[in-house]
């Protein structure tokens, strides 16, 4: 079976297309992994995408995904900003981490200024829109080809 | 069918009625819902009141619930401390919400002086008992009347 | 004589109705004046309402009204932040005040989040426009003439 | 009759002139006003000019001179520092204010490098000593002539 | 004439004797003033006591009598925590101020650990009760003295 | 039936034993468990355990639980340190709560020294590995005991 | 034998009188001790008065003359701003306290706005000199000889 | 000529390749430089590339090129963390640019966290490596495709 | 040959004029020096005016012509809130320096609040427009006029 | 002879069992060591135990018994909040080193929640009572007795 | 006899050299005194060297010898971060105080970044390990040995 | 070529010696260049003297003269407060670098006390005058001709 990546989105995303289009556009998120599975997959890989308004369920499948996963890409939503249990599972997970945000975290609210899982990730694709998502998914692909190709020697 | 109005209350308000009586008398939080649910009545309007200890669970029912109900009374319970992925849902959800605390929280300790959903909700009643819940109640169906009125015209 | 309830309205309350009228309406501070006085009146309650400019003037008026009233409703304006002499009038006043805003102040500026008297009154309304006054009204009513009852017996 | 211009003094500011002379010099407040008219006069406006040591006073006045004033030049004392109440009456009074400070605050306690006026008001001019009314004045008047100006085609 | 000794309480110490008389007991701000007056006197000095719940009063009455004084006590009431335009009429009083305080400020709220009057008076008397008063007068008193016997030489 | 002890463990706990085993050895929750249940029936107690990354769930279970526990045993996991709906449920709970962190949070990230259980409960074992677990069970068993036998008199 | 009152200085409080006697005189802590002393015998009591630059040894005197002790006054020297051992120690003295300061602490440096005791005294006499030290002791035989009188019927 | 875009690189980049190469490996800021404009240019774009040491270098760079350009890349070095001049100047050069930062600053010292860009920027890229050059290069080209292509309708 | 005063604009004001003319009009830097130096030489004074995006080169401006200027106008742009190498150099200058600012920095960011050469120049006029500069100008002329009058006698 | 466990006691705690017994018992110093000595005892180690009010003492001590001791259980009393001399001590030591708080330092004043020491020790036991004592000393021992073992083979 | 050099050091120094010396190396304190000794008596000058864990002791110490002294070295330890009455002796003492810490404060925990002594000695040399004291040396004789020349015309 | 030391000094630093002459004497940048010079040849060193008023200067010519240099000197002059881009040069160096102030930042204003490159130098010398540059000066030397000694076995 082909290794797998993980896309993991936290609370309200599910409402990603129905939500302001006027704002955002009519991208849902079932559009998003769309695009990302097919980045995915044109490197050999296979995309396993699960959303939550339940930190605990993105704990819950951090923990069971991680092992077959050569990498994840987490949205944590609002959690970004208070989600220390899904911090410490991030930890544990021991996988190449890239956080996505699709606004610009630091032109809004003070409170979204502050990531508690920045630092236990690899980085950040911040403001970016959906295409977060897909430059996260090149990015993964690209150090995981890069890796294999390595080892392969 | 009637248009609903949303009764949220977050943990540890199903304890409501059976923790400490001698300070908090014996109105359960069933009774709450059947005094609101009168109110809400007595202006034509329906109510669906829900209960849970879980974030997610909050998020997941404002989500559903929302796009039916001309408004929202929400006691977060501690979330009104921390939950921004209630606040998220709050804002998305674009319907008159009114905060209702039983007690005074800023008689109590420091973190509960810090209110997360404060600047996304209509109002807030803070204090006032059981009667926070009625008000707010009152509050929201008298909006209704009025724009429904308005609207007629 | 009638047992009295006292509305108490700070610095700028005076302006009510003039003031942006396209946004506040065209209800003054009279026109609360007199709703109230239905409500209190309705309870067998006398209303004496007072307004000031002046924090001293609001510190003398609830030390000369407090012993003759069952309740008050304060919407201290801009004195909700900094009014340190009015809050130690309102603990030495010891009856039941409900204080009232009628915009969202956790929805404006920074300093406005800061309120002085919040732990030394019964509660707050905030947001709800004049209604807040009504219903600060209808509560401080009911309590009376629960207490009033429960003392007949 | 003339449009006027008012000219608000604060706290402790009717004491210019006798105090530390040695330092602040013989001007009197009196001496500012006599200087602040000749300007206004010279511009064809009339001036208004009030001193307070109670901030009630200074709303009060703001309140009723404000609908017949072009601009104002006020010098808010100490109040400078905690007048909330004041900031609601510059907010509410819909003119062009200039705020003017004698002595650089900047320079003296951090309390004084805390201004709550400052963001409401149109700017301010700080340590020119009372040359600070004067100019403050021919912006007043220079932009008033502008406008009117401007307004005549 | 004799020389006067300026006694001046803020907000709320009007109340004195009748506010919570099984904690403060029954003397009352009057006999405050006699008993002061009797220590006064006894130096061969007059006193002048006054009282407002106005911070503008405060700084009238200041600016009035220091002129005529040898020295004051002052107890600013909650005014001691936010009154800058208080402290800037002391410092422009330039007499020696005793600022005291009934009860022991530090075992109170946080706020009322600020003290804004502090730092511009010569010290401070505070948690002693009413012979905080007391002491304060016979400090100024002998300070007195010692000045009036060493400039007689 | 035996009066029981509850052993509570929050967000990641499950992943004991299995991570970083060259740090934490291979002790699993299950070990735990094991050892803890020894302790508690030596002393003529009963062990439930549970284990959630769902702060919903462990308000819940602490809901169901504490009616009929003499105690418990609780290792938030991260949610010591934003778990608001975790402490209240704690109060509620209206037993000796024991709170084990087998690392020393004071050695780690700063947002691990913010303990927001940490008053609410008798008292903490931190950084003395699963010991903690074990010494916090002599402890509750030891008090009930106590307790116990002095009621039997 | 008579009961005694308990002075004691802090950490370079023996330099006084050879410390800047420009500044502050030529009063040593002799002479202070002299002038308490006197004072206390006149009411019947007497004197210990201990000095030490060792918080441990201040600890340690207060510990072993606080039960024969009817009050004491406490110059705690820069020991106010970070001793909380002292502080300890002056609650389990369990008997009335003065706090005196020589200078004005609140005009000097930010440390030294910080008293770490001063919450746990009976109140503070702040700046007046070693006058401070006099009026301490006539407060503290004044409430004895009250106590006394009040025990005596 | 083509339209073009600008890659601006701030204090120290120029020493990248040389600097730990142990650590950043042997890419050099000109194998960035043919790398972004490899993207660029198959983009049918031109691409501008700048480094400096002085903030007002970068100023001026940016007003001078951003009028002929459709975006711009920029890694503020640690002018990230104070060069408000420069932010100045993006705001003003009103085209869309993208911070990069190789690291993840957020692993990094505190100072590093605090990113006074970063709210004037469309969004950031942080710690994917050189690679964050290349995403945000493929994005801005994106963008400017979808945008020309939206145009010739 | 006259004496000289120093107009010295920092980083970004070169674009005065071309930057959102909307808003802040046509008038360009050049603009602005020719007002000033109208009324500069109406005064007998000869005006240099410089303009830098380098907080360096502002310092060595200022150090080279400090030495033959009567007073300096300065508009540090953004340098206002972190140039203290520019800071040092204005208190080596030894001048009268009245600090400018074009809009009303306590309107915007935070950032902006925090002006760290306010404490080491005459005064600030800010918000006022570009008749900031006129207003400075005015009174830097007034002074040098003054001081040079009561020189020659 | 005996390899040796060290008790430390810091500043007060020598008062144990005098102190307030209705409400910690009379439990004395002397009684606690009684008990961590048998418990030592029985796994063959032995104890010595200090108590001062000096923190100079605690170093010393401290210095000299850490060399001959496997472990030490140190209640540093109040200077668990600023001690850092003894903070460098622990360090020096280079044994393992429990922290014991009888009381639960996070129900009291803000200042306790502060602890100086506890990112340098093993772990902490707080609020258990003087049965932490004794839990330590269990820990310490199972610990020693632990690495014996092993080390045996 | 001649004037004298004092070298004094805080809490743990006695520990130099015995304190991991494959970081520190094997120079004593012993060591540090004689080579300070050495520069000292090279200029005619006479070395007093204590050490002490005891604030109290450095307390006495510095009241003691400064009088007979030229000037001192200080390395206070962890008093640099808390030792208030240190502070105060140094600034009693009145004589010339080289504040010395043997590794860079600034690297370590950040409570050593705050040195309380640090605005009343002379300077500091921080981080130069052992050289530092005899660079303190150096400079404090050469100090002497200028002033003395001067004075010796 | 003889190895060479690094001087760097930092804006404002040109002017020594004519700058408050009475305060720093007449002392001037170029004597103490020749005074390090000297110090520097007589250990066989060759001697690299930069100062700019440009933070980017200083980086500039850190890149470039580091490779080359033993060790260098740097007085930041304000830079030392905000300087990021120059603390990042410092660490790319790679060569022990000694800061030296030749004031006591810590008597200064509160900016000064927050010392960015602190953390990253091997240590500072602070407030000895320009005998700081000289005692570095020898410490490099003498570090220098140290590490050479033990390379040459």
């Amino acid at each position: 079976m082909h290794p797998q990546v993980l896309l993991l989105n936290g609370p309200n995303l599910n409402r990603l297309g129905q939500r302001e289009p006027h704002i955002y556009g009519t991208t849902t998120l079932s559009d998003v992994e769309n695009r990302v599975r097919a980045i995915v997959e044109r490197h050999g890989l296979h995309l396993v995408s699960k959303q939550s308004n339940h930190e605990g369920d993105l704990v819950d499948i951090l923990q069971e995904e991680a092992p077959d996963s050569v990498g994840a890409i987490i949205n944590p939503g609002a959690l970004a900003h208070y989600g220390y249990a899904l911090r410490d599972a991030v930890v544990d997970a021991a996988i190449p981490v890239i956080e996505v945000h699709i606004s610009n975290v630091h032109k809004r609210e003070p409170f979204r200024h502050h990531l508690v899982l920045a630092d236990v990730v690899v980085g950040q694709i911040v403001g970016l829109g959906i295409q977060g998502y897909l430059l996260a998914a090149e990015f993964l692909c690209a150090e995981w080809s890069r890796k294999s190709a390595s080892k392969s020697f």
